[in-house]
C-alpha cells in the first residue's frame, strides 16, 4: 500500500503562511515527519498558484527534497508551476507523480507533462460537468482518460485512477460506488490498473473526532477491493496501523507480533 | 449486524467465580453492561459443565434474564445443561441460540435440541478430526450440516453457519480463507445462508494492546462480504464504532453525525 502523504497543503494555515514567506522549515519539518511515518510519496499542494507558481513549486520542490530523499506528488492545477515542479524535482529518489489530471478538457495537459518528464499521473474520473453517478460511469470516464493517455504516450502502469471520493455526510451511497469503481478499475487493463483515492473527502463535513474512524475504515475496504495507494495522513498513528493490519489480512505482509513496528 | 455479547465466560476468573459460588451479581452486571451497549443476545459459556451442568445452566439463565430482556447464545458442550438452559429460557425476550452443532458426531444432539425447543442455531464447521484447510472445505462441511439439520427439522433460516476463525498469529492464510467461507457459505441457498464466528478467536495469541485493532479490522473486513452475526465483546467501544460505521458504508444505516450513539 502506497501512503501520499497529504499535510503539505495550502489549505492548512501554517502551511500557507510558510509558502507566503518562503520560510522552508515548517515544510521541511512536516515532510520529514511523514517520511519517518512511513509515506511513500510526499504531496505538495500549492493550490492554483496563479502568480509566481512556477517559483513557488520549484522551492517547495527543492526545499523538501533537501530534507528527504522522498519522490513528490506534484498537485496543482496550474501547468506551467507544474512542469517547473517537474524539473526541479529529484528522480535519484523516485518518480514524481503528477496531481492530477482528469477528463476535463484543462487537464489534458498534464499527460502531455507526464509523458515528457516520465512522470507517474493521477487520472480523477471527472468530467464533462456533473459528477459521475456511480461505478460504471467512472470506468467510462477512466476508459476516454487511458485512451489519451495511450495518445500522449503515458503508459497504463504509470496512471494511477481515482474514483473521486465524495463526502458520505451528504452523499452516502457515492461511498459504496467508489469503491466498486476501484475494483472494476483494475479490470480495464491486464496487468490491472493502478488506482489512488484522495482518502480524508469521505469524513469531509463529519464531526473533527469522527474523521479518523471513518477514514480509517474506508480505508480497509477500499484496500481489500485492491486499492494501489491513497493521499492520506501518514502522522494518523490508528490509520496507518489499521493499513497495517490489514495487509496482514490480505497476506500482504507475514504477520509477527512486531508487524505494527515495520 | 448481530452482536452477541462474549464477556459471560468461563473463561473469565470473575465469572467462573461467581458461577462456583452462584453469586448472581458479577454475572447480572456483565449482561446489563453488555445489552446496553448494543449486544443483541448475551453468550453464556459455562464450558463442559460435567457435573451439576443443568442446574447452573438453568441458574444462569434465570439469572441473566432477571436482570436483562435479551435472549441468550446457550453455550456448552453438554447436551443435558444446553437442554435445562433451553427449558428456561424466556423466550418472550427472543428465541435462544445454540453454540453450537458442528459436524462431529456428539455434536449431531443440538440439532435435535433445536427443533424440539424451536432454537436457533450456530453450525461450526468443523469435523472428522482436522480443521478445514480452506473455505471450499468449510462449504462442504457446511452442506453436510445443513442437509442434517433438514433430517431433524431444522429450517435453514434457522442455522447461522461458523466458518471457524482461527489465529492469525499462527495461522495467518486461514484469515482469508475465513473470509471467503463466510461470502460462500451465503451462497449455498436462497435466502442466503445466515453466517456467525467467534470473533477473538482471530487475535488469540497476539499480543493483548493490539487485540482491539486486530479485531475490529477484521470483523469490518467480514461484514463487508456478508457476515450476520458475531460472537464479541460490546464493552470494547472501538469495536462497536467499527461495527456502526462498517453499517453506514454498507448503506445499512443512514448516515448521521449522531449515529455512532444510535
Amino acid at each position: 500500500m502506497i501512503i501520499i502523504g497529504e499535510k503539505i497543503s495550502i489549505i492548512a494555515k501554517k502551511v500557507r503562511e510558510a509558502m507566503n514567506s518562503r520560510d522552508p522549515k515548517p515544510i521541511q519539518e512536516l515532510a520529514e515527519a511523514q517520511w519517518k511515518a512511513g509515506a511513500h510519496f510526499i504531496d505538495v499542494n500549492i493550490g492554483p498558484a496563479e502568480e509566481k507558481g512556477g517559483e513557488l513549486m520549484t522551492w517547495m520542490v527543492e526545499s523538501i527534497q533537501k530534507t528527504v530523499q522522498a519522490p513528490l506528488c506534484l498537485d496543482t492545477t496550474n501547468a506551467a508551476a507544474l512542469e517547473a515542479g517537474l524539473k526541479a524535482h529529484n528522480n535519484a529518489w523516485g518518480r514524481p507523480l503528477i496531481n492530477s489530471t482528469s477528463n476535463e478538457p484543462d487537464r489534458f495537459i498534464m499527460l502531455e507533462l507526464a509523458a515528457k518528464y516520465n512522470a507517474l499521473c493521477i487520472a480523477l474520473t471527472l468530467g464533462k460537468g456533473s459528477l459521475p453517478a456511480d461505478a460504471e460511469e467512472r470506468c467510462g470516464i477512466a476508459a476516454e482518460i487511458m485512451g489519451r493517455a495511450a495518445e500522449y504516450g503515458v503508459p497504463m502502469e504509470d496512471l494511477y485512477l481515482d474514483p473521486l471520493i465524495l463526502q458520505v455526510c451528504t452523499m452516502q451511497d457515492q461511498a459504496q460506488h467508489a469503491i466498486k469503481a476501484v475494483k472494476m478499475f483494475q479490470e480495464l487493463n491486464d496487468p490491472p490498473m493502478k488506482t489512488v483515492v484522495g482518502l480524508s473527502n469521505i469524513s469531509n463535513g463529519v464531526p473533527k473526532d469522527m474523521r479518523s474512524l471513518i477514514d480509517r475504515v474506508y480505508l480497509t475496504l477500499l484496500m481489500y477491493e485492491g486499492l494501489t495507494a491513497a493521499i492520506a495522513n501518514p502522522l494518523d498513528k490508528e490509520l496507518m496501523d489499521v493499513v497495517k493490519t490489514t495487509e496482514v489480512f490480505m497476506g500482504k505482509t507475514l504477520y509477527a507480533h512486531s508487524y505494527l513496528e515495520m
